[in-house]
């Protein structure tokens, strides 16, 4: 099964995160999202407040590296997004970035700029049904188990 | 003469550019800063408006190659400092990241948590002084030229 490494901002700025949930749903449609705890606040809770911050970031950049694919929702500027994208285009992973153009957000043009990233603008995660589905179908191998 | 690469937020947010023009020039005693027009508006505009956002990441990543060290500021939430961060440890960059504790922000678990950072939480820029030239004595080589 395709594993997926989805990010949105955490402690940056929890804004999105029904939009990040939606997203998350849109994926596990085609596979596993290792990040799944992301879209709900009680999860993150649950599942980060007894881990040191080195524990988070280093099952986090485990989870990247066992990953397939790498979506970051990049609206909400946050830091730990741009290390996560910095590392995953270090492991050569593909990464679709996709950035709310509904918003006053402007992007980082080390985002918009990278040629390790895949960017798409939306207003709506709808949108987003077949924009995620081509991304994974054109960057992951497909298995027979 | 020691190259600086500094990071602050640019799209993310400019509340913090006085302090950077402060750091900024902490560093300019013990070497060069490529990144000086960080602290100043007006050359981030004069400098960077005539770029592609591809040319500027590209400048950038080549500046973190160049520096001997990189410091960044990580207070204001920022995907392009993030990403420079996340760049410069897969270069093998010895990476000072500066926190005002001062503020409402809460920082990210993968800065915190990274093994290639070393955190520092300050109060005002002017603590920064023996901070900034001791870190900078033991992460760069003296040169004789």
């Amino acid at each position: 099964m395709a594993k997926f490494y989805f990010c949105g901002s955490i402690r940056g700025g929890r804004q999105l995160a029904s939009t990040y949930e939606k997203i998350i749903k849109l994926l596990q449609v085609h596979g596993r999202v290792l990040t799944e705890h992301l879209g709900d606040d009680n999860e993150i809770q649950t599942r980060d407040r007894v881990l040191s911050d080195r524990a988070i970031h280093d099952r986090d950049l485990q989870w990247i590296r066992e990953s397939d694919v790498v979506v970051a929702e990049v609206t909400v500027p946050s830091l730990g997004v741009g290390y996560e994208i910095g590392r995953a285009i270090e492991m050569g992973k593909p990464v679709l970035c996709l950035f709310n153009n509904g918003t006053k957000s402007v992007l980082s043009a080390m985002i918009t700029g990278s040629p390790g990233v895949v960017m798409y603008d939306y207003s709506d995660p709808v949108e987003l049904t077949n924009i995620l589905k081509d991304f994974i179908s054109q960057n992951v191998p497909r298995r027979t188990s």
